[in-house]
């Protein structure tokens, strides 16, 4: 048996072409395009990769990118500027910070500044708390975790009464993939680091979301036979044989767990490309907000 | 083998007397007391029962409360006109609108009035999520939940690397506290209505945390030998050969449960002391906080 890959990009040029009309709609509507606004500070080759590649996306479903390009060495208060005038630019309706911020930055006080309005990556606390409680709704789910449902929901898992594990804590990831799920109504286990005998929680999962970060970590006789994984992990490993002397790799050994589970995400193409999908979603969902409010 | 049955009072009587001292220390600086507001709306005799003992304990460390009480068919606009003026009120330091609220009413409006500086409840979206975030701190912590780990604490309960299991996850007590867990990283499972074969999971826990309101639900031969329970249920059951007809009993047997765990809290008399005595300590956190600003 050999579990179905699941390919993130096939569901995401879906997905994008349907922003793509409303998008095209609302440019029609406005005689403007909907906006996002880019800040990236420094030279981190993976952060400039996915500034491009997102605002790749952007073009292509005719959303208007803004763009902020900091020196590594930008101080505290021209990062803050540089959020504050995308606020204040009516033109621009989401706001993405691309992190990590060099390390002499306070990545917290920046954050903070972004108009909870354009928080178009979800990851204001206020969000967060939104997300966490029963009644209560985010104005956007961050994209990542919003990327991890849409692929279970396209495979059609069921959600409701699973056991699901998320391996992984994070603020961009593991908790509010986990918030996410709960509010799915699975019945949820966060995992991480101090998490002992892991597999053994690993072995009763219906559904996991790995999100550590560690390549090829979980391996295929962890997993319960029958599972849908999700990987978030994106770790590049030295390759002799690939071209470029590296590959990437998630945080789940594939060979062994295609022989056990029953679909498992592609890395990379699984949720990354969801995840950059679901930025435009939410630039678009931004722009409609802010329009009607205007 | 019976089970050491904790005693909330014990503890909350030691930690009012050291609130009790912060407090005189703090009124001979500043020639007035610690304040708490209080809203009650209606008749139910529940919520004036905790409103009076909260008002007690407030009384007995030198905290002055501020009662504002209002009739079960108040307004919308006059709720949220006393919680305001508490938000301007100089000596009011904390806010503690007693929930529910008239179902006529919009809680979720009202909550979010609270100044978040003065929210001794910890209830706050923002603080929610704060608290969800790794490398964030809330302003508060709600009260049962920090008395859920004052708790264990005491009882020198080893919390990182635990199997904790949460039942139930509202707003007030599931949630918040399976993340405070997290944050002391303990692994956290959060079962709910919709979670399959609830036994199998408590079978594995190290720490449960009973909130689910139903009284007796949580059997002993559900639980595993040596764990702790912290029952936060408090349901009113019949009983003919109660003085009053009535008393109180927890989500967990506790009969059948004492002769498998380790350590089960007192209901009542577990939790409940904790959650009036978090609430003390919260609102002279935020006496702390707001003369230092001002």
């Amino acid at each position: 048996m050999s579990a179905t890959l699941i390919d993130g990009e096939v569901i995401a040029v879906r997905m994008r072409a349907e922003i793509a009309a409303q998008v095209q709609q609302f440019t029609e509507q406005h005689h403007y395009a909907p906006g996002l606004g880019v800040v990236l500070v420094g030279d981190d080759p993976a952060s400039q990769m996915y500034v491009r590649m997102k605002r790749k996306n952007c073009k292509e479903v005719g959303i208007e990118s803004y763009a902020h390009y900091l020196p590594a060495d930008a101080t505290q208060a021209q990062v803050e500027e540089a959020v504050l005038s995308l606020n204040q630019d009516t033109k621009v309706h989401g706001i993405l910070v691309q992190l990590p911020l060099p390390k002499h930055l306070n990545e917290e006080a920046v954050l903070n500044l972004i108009s909870l309005e354009k928080d178009a990556d979800g990851i204001h606390p206020l969000n967060m708390g939104l997300l966490a409680m029963r009644g209560r709704e985010p104005l956007f789910t961050p994209a990542t975790p919003t990327g991890c449902l849409v692929l279970l929901k396209e495979m059609n898992v069921p959600i409701a009464g699973a056991n699901a594990v998320v391996v992984g804590r994070s603020n961009i990831v593991g908790m509010p993939v986990a918030l996410m799920l709960t509010r799915e109504n699975a019945t949820v286990t966060i995992c991480h680091s101090k998490t002992r005998d892991l597999p053994s929680y690993l072995r009763e999962a219906d559904i996991v979301i790995a999100a550590i970060g560690l390549p090829e970590f979980i391996k295929g006789d962890w997993l319960k036979p029958g599972a849908v994984v999700i990987d978030v992990g994106t770790n590049k490993i030295d390759d002799a044989t690939a071209e470029k002397g590296y590959r990437y790799v998630g945080d789940v050994e594939l060979e062994s767990a295609q022989a056990v589970v029953k679909a498992i995400t592609k890395v990379p193409g699984g949720v990354g490309p969801l995840t950059r999908t679901m930025l435009l979603a939410n630039t678009m969902k931004a722009a409609y907000r802010l329009t009607a409010k205007a």
